[in-house]
């Protein structure tokens, strides 16, 4: 009978468990329950370490009540204050690694960021027993798969709702809410500094670098931005993303990244006439061949939804073979959305999904021992449409020439805009819209067109996706 | 030490527990696991019926992986075979109370809906100790109080995401994503049929009664419409999701309820020159004054997200004071949308989520005894903005006489549209957008407007939302 005290796994031995004992059981969980509230240590103590102390302090009686248990901040650990939170109350230590150590503490909230400390401090907490709730997604993203590991060898858990696009809860709607799906794809505008950018550019017809300064003014870009325009930071999103999707290790060494940094104000108009809109996506596709794992400038038509989520909103659009395209839209980051994030994960441990249960929902959505290793195709083995820009000598024959090398690659034009010339000028734009290609046969075939002497400089090639 | 035993409660007395223990307690558990799969009963074999049929035997492997053990059809209870699934391997009965009373079953699928047999049938299977899943909306919205309170005497679990919005995981989002965050408002569009209807009428200028017969035709539309056109589909809905965003009992007899059935082509016309559109929205808000819960046609800007929300497509706005606006988008019926709903809670049943663990996450997310009995307040105490539409005899001072009577009753004008008569006719239409009033005040000044001699006619009004 030893195994039937067990409540997690009471569902399954219930036809052979009484009324009475079920009785007793809820009796004595109850009083358990009620004697014991959830602990946490909160480390770091910047925009979202703030923001998560300020929501669970301003919002306690709404958590208290769902969760079924209060969530009590045990700790602070930050190397210094932050005038945006009160911890004059609290019980604050300048060394992190004293709350992971702390044995009043249940669950460590890892708020630095980062994949040094953080990483040492995450490992600390595992060692100690203790539940691990981030919003780092350098960290799951690069070293998940380790970390997720000893978190299950110790019988923990690691929540990471906040890692991918702050307050939208795309990590629960993925692992638990679409558990019924064969994910086909999902595609995603995961950084909201890049989206910024871009909706600026579009509706003011505004240069890159130009609205980059205003972003960073802002406080929407980093003073080195490399992470968001360069697209790392939506990379490490989306390989959380595709690996809760399709069951699979994160793998980030084999994700292709391009940034935005290249887009000038006039492929946003050009895409606008042609019906369409240029976002920076992190697309993740399941093929027969392998996966797909892709972020990049993307031309999506203007009429799709997640075409119109702009400024610094984030949005995912998830394609399950059952529920059909479904999209989840929200602040991707700041203080309180990211924060929102976190105490939902807060709540889970809380309202016992996760604790102790042997992770009943596993990290990745998938059990361990169930996630496949998935080939992910090099970005050349891909098939999507192209707009191609290029600029042309104002002379018969040209496009002429360039449709010729483009069909001897196999690849047929969907759609072609050719300008006058200024007056005066010699040059003129030339766009092409391809149908979908292999990504390796347009790359020939963009070699074959540069070459040729009537076409000046280098051809702006942005991948197209109708998302249908 | 009896308490330790008990994994779902086992992270509030861990401090206590050795790692040898949670090692062994860690064995057994699995060996339990191994040995027992969640066995399912579907009652119903109907659209989504079949459709969950489907689901479950196409994508197995994936439900088996993510569910950490294998969801196993052990009887299908319904009338008559669908020839959309083969059940020839099955074990069908044609009397689903069978199917509630079979010991072999641990989670019964009521999908046969309505609040006769259904209701019977639920409380069968609540009385034989099993957990039910169920989409249900009229029978969760009209009953769900009494169902919650046997469900939680007897410890099993009613789950009801496919109940509202279909395969958008909306209920999961309020009751655990956003459990971090005081809920503001939402804003939903949760009636495929009805948003069809204006999305037709908007698009190509059609009567209301002609796309009706139209929407009838492609199966989007009863033969009786009157649940989808006049609301209650839509209400049934609202209250569920409302009772989940603030947490207090369910009351369906509260809600204020208005269809689209006098909802003319000329009113989207004159909406989208004012930069609006008209969608069906349900909404729910918490003020200090009480919760107000209404469905309606409503104004709302075009630039909206859900504003573009078109077609039989649903999506929900939720407003948390944390996290913001966030947005939910997805099909709202359908065989397999609704069966991915379903299906994502079965999976959360054989996780354990809520398995003999005492509901951890309470049927409306907030604890039963933390329910607050909030007042719903009357509509004719909410405050909105307004659009009006009056034929008026094209004669000088009209337009005056109308605004002074608004005036009078405090109500001042946002935007206002006359027209030229038509060639040689007498009467103009004559539209109003009001800045926010309380309705008994708009509606006075209504009456007022009305007993003007210049006045020919009723008086269109249609409530406003920014949503912003």
């Amino acid at each position: 009978m030893f195994p039937l005290l067990f409540s997690g796994s009471a569902l399954r031995v219930r036809s052979s468990e009484s009324d009475t004992q079920r009785f007793v059981n809820r009796v004595l969980q109850k009083e358990v329950d009620t004697l014991k509230p959830v602990r946490i240590g909160i480390c770091g103590l910047g925009t979202v370490g703030s923001g998560t102390f300020n929501v669970l302090t301003r919002n306690a009686r709404e958590i208290s009540a769902r969760a079924g248990t209060d969530i009590i901040i045990e700790q602070v650990g930050a190397r210094r204050d932050n005038p945006a939170c009160d911890t004059s109350s609290s019980n604050v230590t300048r060394d992190v690694f004293e709350v992971a150590r702390n044995p009043d503490v249940d669950v460590v909230v890892e708020l630095i960021g980062g994949t040094t400390v953080a990483k040492e401090l995450v490992e600390e907490a595992i060692a100690s027993g203790k539940h691990v709730v981030t919003a780092n997604k350098a960290l799951i993203a690069e070293f998940g798969n380790e970390l997720f590991a000893k978190a299950e060898a110790k019988g923990v858990t690691i929540s990471f709702e906040a890692a991918v696009a702050g307050g939208i809860p795309i990590i629960k709607a993925l692992r638990e809410g679409l558990s019924g799906n064969r994910v086909e794809w999902l595609a995603g505008i995961i950084n909201g500094t890049g989206n910024f950018i871009l909706t600026e550019m579009k509706d003011k017809g505004r240069a890159f670098e130009d609205v980059l300064k205003e972003a960073q003014k802002l406080g929407y870009a980093e003073a080195d931005p490399t992470f968001d325009v360069e697209g790392i930071d939506a990379a490490h999103k989306l390989v959380i993303l595709a690996s809760i999707a399709f069951g699979m290790p994160l793998q980030f060494d084999k994700i292709f990244t391009e940034g935005i940094s290249a887009i000038e104000p006039q492929d946003l108009t050009y895409a606008e006439s042609l019906g369409y809109r240029i976002k920076h996506l992190g697309i993740a596709r399941q093929s027969d061949k392998g996966v797909e794992l892709r972020v990049h400038p993307t031309l999506i038509p203007a009429k799709r939804l997640i075409a119109n989520v702009n400024g610094v909103m984030n949005a995912v659009l998830v394609k399950g073979d059952a529920v059909g395209p479904t999209l989840y839209y929200g602040a991707g980051a700041g203080a309180e959305p990211t924060a929102s994030a976190v105490v939902a994960d807060l709540v889970d441990v809380a309202r016992g999904f996760s604790a102790a249960q042997e992770n009943k929902v596993a990290h990745l959505g998938f059990a361990a021992d169930a996630l496949q290793d998935l080939p992910v195709l090099p970005i050349s083995e891909v098939t999507t449409a192209y707009y191609l820009r290029m600029t042309a000598e104002d002379r018969p024959g040209v496009l002429n020439k360039v449709t010729q090398i483009l069909s001897d690659s196999g690849i047929s034009i969907e759609a072609v805009i050719q300008k006058e010339p200024e007056e005066g000028g010699t040059e003129v734009p030339l766009i092409l819209l391809t149908n979908r290609a292999v990504e390796k046969q347009l790359m020939e075939a963009i070699d074959g067109i540069e070459r040729l002497e009537a076409i000046l400089g280098e051809i702006t090639h942005i991948r197209v996706e109708s998302l249908g």
